[in-house]
């Protein structure tokens, strides 16, 4: 049954108040929303400090209509709206929905701004299917209200009212009105009902960034800026295998080739933590060590654990990285078998030239 | 009939003693052949240079088996050879290929490096269609072999033998062994039958990364690093649009979506002379004045005029700018109508807002 929106509360609790979380808050109460802004309890120096006036991630103050809440008055918030939306990292998910469910006293319409490949039960997942999997559990037999947001949203940037373009995807009973509600000039929203296909793509430009970042560091001291056919050779075949896992993953293969895929695959290839790990790892950081390094100092590199999860998760859906997927087989032996980057991007270009030529058969 | 290669000279005649014909010298003599560079009769000064060991635009010396031609010498060196590469800028095509044609004493196998919209016999045409209008007058009744080529090639980086992918568009007379013998490790070729796809991606990635720049232009003095989303919302809508215009022209959309288009449209957006250009409008100079003073030093933006002929262009094979391409409106508006470029961008976005939600039926 689709939703009915009438008599929703105009407000909305969202969880999690590092960068996304925070940021969201902006086209929401532009719109009309209140907001309950629910930090973890890794957030609470944020939420002290924007109780205060100041959002010391995003340097400004938090919109009026936000009232920020710490973690411990978490079930308060969630029960006060009708509408949740989830802000925080990959791999905090299951764990803080798992609570938000515990705390909720009744069924909530659902909106996921976390991007990744999750582990739950033992099993590798999107988020999303994870968080079905739970919800379904806490309200059996109701309808579940969902939507995956994706698309090219660098969250200072929207809370700057930067232009920003999103995409939701909708469970099938979602409201287009509800979704359209939350659209405003600098952050016009489309929609799709291909969930897998924005997850995947959300969670994989994360991990393809990297590859950017690697010939970023591989290159850029010694060769300045030319170096961009390469770098330009690895965006175009990363785009090819996020479509082929979209595909695999039961989403369509277009998804990919629009917002939610090389849109915000080229914004995290221009910038962003998991484009500068890569750069740190091409210029002879060790994997492991710098991806601790940036995560002891607030700057999770999420594509490190999705790197890790999906090589997995890929061939749980069918694909076989070897062949299918050469660059992803690329970055995984140069982040978690600690192979040398220029030899493997090097090895890497040589078999496409073989693949394309009919040498490998 | 298939190109038969047993009787072919191991020896090319490429025109244009610029970057991208200079370029493509290194490939071609690493893989065994002799190359005759013919410099137009604006490169006098690159041929007498490079006859004396360096070439002033790539900073190096061209590589052994490489002889260079003065323009006055061009009919011994394009008889001297089967094959021909085509590698002056788009402005200078018509002229050039024709002048070449006028030279030949027999047919030889063409392979085309220039990208781009010209005009022909008072018709905007692609390049190609040209090219073979002209040839089929010369050579009437005889097999016309004929491959464009694209991808993201970044002359420099390519004379400096860093990896780059490459596409080649055949005849579906040539014969792919050839093809596949100009690859080398740094240069791995892939094939595709699409000639109107390829061609529309290097032709109007050159227009799209304009936008890119304005973006860059705009934003890059106050924002730092801080308005990506809106660039990678540019990226995406640019693609789309190419695919739209490649489908229209006869193409094949998918091919935007691989290294002829994204992959190049990816290079051309992070640097390169149109982004340059682009960044200069946004900037606030004169886009007239400010291509006319960028060609004066050599730096040929072609995507100006790419963009002044391609909008007629697109319309000529039926699709409707205002409805179909409100990038390529959004674009035409600032460097031709002289629209500010915020107002423009911003109704752009807002446009696109109303397009996403049914608000424009």
């Amino acid at each position: 049954m689709v939703l009915d929106i009438n008599n929703l509360k105009k407000k909305i609790t969202v969880i999690g108040a590092g960068y996304m979380g925070s940021a969201i808050t902006y086209p929401l109460t532009d719109n009309g929303f209140e907001v309950n802004l629910v930090g973890t309890w890794l957030d609470n120096e944020i939420i002290k400090s924007s109780k205060n006036g100041y959002h010391p991630k995003l340097k400004k103050p938090l919109q009026d209509k936000v009232s920020c809440y710490y973690w411990e008055d978490m079930p308060e918030a969630v029960n006060d709206c009708d509408i949740i939306f989830i802000g925080v990292l990959s791999e905090g998910f299951v764990n803080v929905f798992k609570q938000v469910l515990d705390a909720l006293n009744d069924n909530k319409v659902f909106f996921k701004l976390t991007k990744g490949i999750v582990t739950f039960e033992n099993q590798i997942l999107r988020a999303t299917q994870a968080a079905y999997k739970m919800l379904v559990k806490k309200f059996p037999k109701q309808e579940i209200y969902w939507a995956t947001i994706g698309g090219p949203v660098k969250a200072f940037e929207l809370s700057e009212k930067i232009p920003t373009a999103t995409i939701y995807a909708l469970s099938e009973n979602m409201s287009t009105k509800l979704v359209f509600s939350f659209s405003t000039d600098y952050y016009p929203v489309t929609i799709t009902g291909d969930i897998a296909g924005v997850e995947v793509s959300s969670a994989f430009k994360n991990v393809y960034s990297i590859a950017i970042g690697i010939c970023d560091g591989l290159f850029k001291p010694t060769r300045e800026g030319n170096y961009h056919n390469l770098n330009a050779f690895l965006f175009n075949q990363a785009c090819l295998e996020m479509s082929k896992i979209a595909k695999a993953a039961g989403g369509i293969q277009q998804t990919v080739f629009d917002i939610a895929g090389i849109g915000d695959f080229y914004a995290a290839s221009i910038s962003g933590r998991n484009r500068r790990y890569g750069e740190y790892v091409g210029l002879g950081e060790k994997p492991d060590k710098i991806y601790q390094k940036m995560f002891d100092e607030g700057e999770v590199a999420e594509g490190y654990k999705a790197l890790e999860l999906g090589i997995k998760w890929v061939e749980s859906i069918g694909l076989n990285v070897k062949n299918d997927l050469p660059l992803l087989e690329t970055l995984y032996n140069i982040v978690f078998k600690f192979q040398k980057p220029l030899e493997q991007i090097n090895l890497f270009v040589r078999n496409m030239k073989k693949r394309w030529q009919g040498l490998k058969i």
